[in-house]
């Protein structure tokens, strides 16, 4: 154990961790570390154009956004440990220890946890080799790149038919590719998509390969439960198979959660990103009904920044 | 009234309206008017240096900062009718009517309410004239550029102890003026200032000048009840004399308010953006628990507006 207890520890390196290791330092905590074991950024560095976070314009990279964060967020005094954090459990008198990958643990007034989420891969040919460039995991990024064209959708969940929805009011036609013949999704968004006139199911069926040039995706060859095929030849697929919660961090030697989850293994937190336990934040793609756009977690992690600092002062007067 | 019922309206053109505009019109909604009698922009454009907002980065003033985003945010057809809104009133099918300045007045499906708040003016010599160059109303944006300097605060509120708890860290001393000897904010956060050794309590005593030069304030002289003055040599004053929350829109002609807010004002939301009216959405500085950052309104806005969407496609799938 190192021997002096930080001020606050974020867990991962994303838009919603770099913003609140901006908002603990500048807002006067001095010691604290951002865990992130790879290069700051997080998941929208693999996105190929951005164009809605507001005030940067111009056509640019998901990489190319994150460029300046890294060096402003760390500005004031936060620091970068590039290791993995596997676990955070709680101490009697309040404080946390970070448990590293590396072996070495480190104790904290407060945590935020900022390890996002990972849309997960449906598996097809070309799913990877595509990714960014026509392979898509969110409409409300990726949507309007295919505005007046006609696009494909994977999956038969609440967030697939959600976006199929929301996919349907920008282009002028959407695929929804799905292996059975029912939806898990609620009765009420299924009669919508069923009833809306530019969507087409395309059920009983399962995508077998993305194909596509150096430009990008140009189709999808599905195959039915009768094992025939059909090209949908489209410019852009959306999948939405499932997301895996990153909260690993917060799983137990017992098997139970440091702080409330919802059934999907989302943090339960307030409107100021507190979780059930003091101390405890949680910000971006982690937190139950998070839109999972980069402005939406950055304010997040003022926030949790913003609170954690009220709360790592207001401890340490009662010492 | 004007005949087309619009999607989406957007009341307020600060960070909040903005990203609203982008993300309802990018997301698919084709009849969006932001209503702003002034230059989109809100309060930021009054700051001279803004170093917090993430991905931005350089010594800009808050003007810099909103230069883009009106060009950005209007893009994909965001309309901006620049006339004031008196008042928002909610028709028996569900819909809003806006009434403008005017007299004229147009119905919506859907209203995100982003008028923000105002910070109440304290009233002493000098304020207004070093408003922004050395007089401040928020720590969390502008108490870093005091980092190792002393400043005086204004006030005796929970606010006004709070911040000087925030700029304690911050700064080498502050000065806590305040009219009377007891405070109206809570025990816990009295004693804790108290108990704060670079809090320096100036009581009895109200601010009757605020003086500088070119460069900005370099001082504060205050009187106390028995009429002595005396001077504090500060480069910074922070004021926290209350702040008017900018809810007119939502006043109803009985006196009550289109939805719920709480005791001070503020709209009560949810973590979408909320209110207790189904298609009423508040986002920014006007709603509880708000941080009064850019990108946490900006957040905000695109959360909301991404609710509004599907709010207004539901409700049209129903007709």
């Amino acid at each position: 154990m190192e021997s002096q207890i930080l001020d606050c520890a974020i867990i991962g390196g994303g838009p919603a961790g770099l913003t609140a290791g901006l908002y603990t330092t500048r807002g006067g905590l001095s010691n604290v570390v951002m865990f992130e074991k790879g290069m700051p950024g997080g998941q929208i560095t693999q996105s190929s154009e951005i164009e809605n976070y507001p005030g940067v314009t111009g056509e640019i990279t998901g990489m190319d956004l994150m460029i300046p964060w890294p060096e402003q967020c760390q500005k004031f005094g936060l620091k970068h440990e590039m290791v993995e954090v596997t676990r955070i459990s709680h101490k009697e008198n309040g404080n946390f220890i970070i448990h590293r990958g590396d072996g070495k643990t480190q104790e904290a007034y407060s945590v935020i946890v900022c390890t996002g989420s990972t849309p997960r891969r449906a598996g097809f040919n070309g799913e990877d080799k595509f990714f960014g460039r026509g392979v898509s995991t969110c409409a409300t990024c990726d949507g309007f790149f295919y505005k007046g064209k006609e696009v494909a959708v994977l999956g038969g969940g609440d967030t697939a038919l959600e976006e199929a929805l929301y996919l349907a009011k920008i282009c002028t036609k959407v695929y929804l590719i799905h292996r059975r013949d029912t939806f898990r999704a609620s009765p009420n968004t299924v009669e919508r998509v069923k009833s809306t006139q530019n969507i087409e199911l395309v059920l009983n069926s399962c995508p077998d390969e993305v194909y596509g040039d150096a430009m990008g995706v140009t189709g999808v060859r599905v195959i039915d439960n009768d094992g025939k095929s059909r090209e949908i030849n489209v410019p852009g697929i959306f999948t939405f198979v499932g997301n895996n919660v990153n909260n690993q961090v917060l799983m137990q030697e017992d098997g139970t959660s440091l702080c409330s989850l919802n059934s999907a293994g989302e943090v339960i937190v307030d409107l100021s990103m507190r979780t059930s336990v003091p101390g405890l934040f949680a910000a971006g793609d982690i937190r139950i009904e998070a839109p999972k756009q980069v402005v939406c977690a950055a304010g997040d992690g003022a926030v949790a920044a913003l609170k954690a600092i009220s709360y790592v002062d207001e401890k340490l007067s009662h010492k």
